[in-house]
């Protein structure tokens, strides 16, 4: 028996150019689609004339990109979204999935130049449209923020058992690659200065707390977003633990102090958990 | 509210070498170990009293692979969930991935060096063990098998739409980098055996199926997989479409031949689907 | 014969946190160290006897790192070069290669933070000391700045032949990674002070320029670095061409406004060059 | 001054699917193309009129590889570096690279198939052409080939100092990314044989060797490459030292039995030479 079937287009890259004068904005997105619906006679029969191309999605893309802002992802993802349960019978549930990756400005002499841009952090903004019938629930969130804390970080009194060989640490570094996603209650937002928001809330938080482990400064971050910002209904926080060793300068022949630190990728721990109102 | 947390410790390298003789066997696993359970204190109070630190997580791979074969991961899984699932009291539910890295015997003269091994293939073994209360699930998978066919593909007499400018093709390459996992009824299995009956069944299909589509060889695979192996309940296949565009040589004054193909990474269509019994 | 051999240590990870009262500064280096010398022996005998083990070179940098200050990775970059050669009789050269991962400040309400930090940028600063007897060469670079101007580039007038196809193209998007490195006339500096001043010319050619081609801007750049900073005797530009390809939106019934784009990855032109005073 | 300038095109992928009836071949390369000549004015005053597109010379690989064998990449890169030196009156010096992803057959039953391929090895063989005049000089390569011994490999008796906490260790694991590139004597040579040929030695040689340091046995493969293979002139190789590292087992009340390792990517030993006739 065939069950949850899925198809589309993913990676779908997409720069756009608005010019307004002197002044360009640049918009550049990463863009996939996925189809559920009532398909399952393409794979079993191998009867394509209910499958609408991933090109066609492609090309969808660009089509919209052209006649429609896509200054906010979840805006365009919306469009999208709309778009495409208008027009396929057999489409139950759409998802949009986009990414958006940040340019700055070029700053020559003390004024931000109109069209020449610098790309900006690792990290990256998400957004992501889900639409089924005529419901559609929209999510943003942002990927691999990387931060880090030097102080206010320990994490003691856990649990020991025979293959436990950790030390309680008082005071170490606490470091993650931060990724999170939350749902909007709604489609009437600034979606723009909401994402802003929710970001600095978080980073903020993250700055302040008094983190007695990961589990703890994570659920101070949610706990904060979902206070400050209303149009939050529910975040999800994953928090890779980058384990930032003290190199053992004993060994050296030279004293501890705590300032020198071995960054490591591999094992890591990993530590995740939604709030919801 | 909090709900869904969950931490553990992921990228745990272990390589074991088992000497027998001259002969020595090589076991080169990623393990991932992830907690689910009665953990909130830790997050809202940031009381770590009932909290296994992902360190111990990390020490106790390696404690059990010092005790225990690991030559079949699903086996060297399921001691590790069992062990967890035994001595935490507030742990509910335990999952473990591992991912195996495979390594052949480098051939001197004609004959396998016992001692001496090459790593082979870009794909990886999988397995997953879940475990809650006293039921163990086991699972296993294939990740990142690339394989390719140069003929018997076709995509043709699909939806057209105002944004469809994909033609008809009826001879083109079909390429793929295969993720699929699926379930067994019972731990009671030869896993090493099992997992090549399942790996080479997907081979063959792939092999000698008349493709319609991507969809259409994806359920060929799973159903072959259901029918030839009856340890398996369910399975899951993931194919991106890893696409071939022919360059079209007639403007550079050649004739086309279905010869000349651009591989290229982005965008790629992505089709998913399970199979149950 | 035996020729050009080389050993060192590679991707040796350092993170620096100094303690300034509530202030904390980070550093975060990622460093190789490369010795050439009278090393035939050990392998042609394999005999270590003059061998410095990799580890002991990873150790010194740790070690070297809490005696000095790293604030500045090239004077860092020179204790490490100038500490191997005054210890190793058998070493010829010593090269160090420095690379910083950027970090800024969290702002936290207009305040930038003291001990909280988010990574900054894809980009990196790199730096390069190269030593041999008592002298002591030092360089300095950035990796992967991501930079792009959607006006004033164009690419015209070129060479034809039976395989061009390409038109030209009087207004075209230029991207590109660039990546630059440049030598200093003297260790008597202020390297983070000339890093940048290097960096933001670099940054300002390329928005300003009207670019025929990336090889007239990449050599507008280099010249921009000699006639501004005076302590730069050579530089040298490394500049892939990260193509971004307009849409056709005419075969979708739109108009082309030459505002849709495909970024592409996959081929991509590679413009280098060196300028020297 | 302007000095050491080159331009081109770099990751031109291409598969070409040659088809014998029911026996396909297929060929999947990744090339890059490098002209060094009197371009000066393209740099200096953004004139075009000498420089090839390098989006023609992208055209060119498939133009040629429709009209000519790629069956081996030396000579393929051969056609291709004597194509542009006869056409391009101001190119001095071309570079061809090129690197072949390998691919071996589908068994169903017990036979290979005729049109169904997987992927096979993370490594890959390269190939470089250089030509300048009517001087053309060959030579070839392996990337990534990861290889591991699990005995005769011992590190001991090497250099101390104040920072050396390395034990000898007579015992160890010893693994690396072997990328190794040699140069041909002559063009008129089988290449798909020779380069096989000096795999083949490189991996019995790592096999059998009693390594007494990553330089000893980088030496002994040199070696014996120049001994077996008269066609080679010189020969590089680079070794990653990839550390295993033990797992100190007594720390979690167990006994080191010399099984348990963690392998670990950062940092590495980089070991590099070269032998020449």
């Amino acid at each position: 028996m065939l069950a949850e079937t899925a198809y589309g287009k993913s990676s779908v890259r997409l720069v756009k150019v608005s010019r307004h004068g002197d002044r360009h904005d640049l918009e550049d997105l990463t863009i996939a689609i996925r189809f559920e619906g009532e398909y399952d006679q393409s794979y079993t029969q191998g009867d394509n004339r209910d499958v609408l191309p991933t090109d066609t999605m492609k090309n969808t893309v660009y089509a919209l990109a052209a006649k429609h802002s896509v200054e906010e992802p979840e805006a365009f993802g919306r469009v999208l979204a709309e778009h495409f349960l208008e027009r396929n019978a057999r489409l139950r549930r759409v998802r949009i999935d986009l990414t958006e990756q940040p340019w700055g400005r070029i700053v020559v002499g003390a004024r931000e130049h109109g069209q020449a841009f610098v790309r900006q952090g690792a990290e990256s903004r998400s957004a992501t449209v889900q639409g089924q019938g005529d419901q559609i629930s929209i999510g943003a969130g942002v990927k691999d923020l990387v931060i880090l804390k030097s102080s206010r970080s320990g994490f003691t009194g856990f649990l020991r058992d025979e293959y436990t060989t950790l030390p309680d640490v008082a005071d170490r570094i606490l470091a993650t690659a931060l990724t999170a996603t939350w749902r909007y209650r709604t489609a009437d937002l600034d979606f723009n200065l909401t994402w802003r928001a929710v970001r600095n809330t978080m980073l903020e938080t993250f700055a302040e707390h008094n983190s007695q482990s990961v589990q703890h400064t994570l659920h101070a971050m949610g706990q904060a977003v979902l206070a400050n910002v209303d149009a939050v209904t529910a975040v999800r926080l994953v928090m890779p633990n980058k384990h930032h060793l003290p190199v053992d300068l004993a060994r050296l022949g030279l004293d501890n102090r705590n300032e020198i630190f071995v960054p490591t990728d591999e094992p890591y721990g990993l530590i995740e958990a939604s709030l919801i109102r």
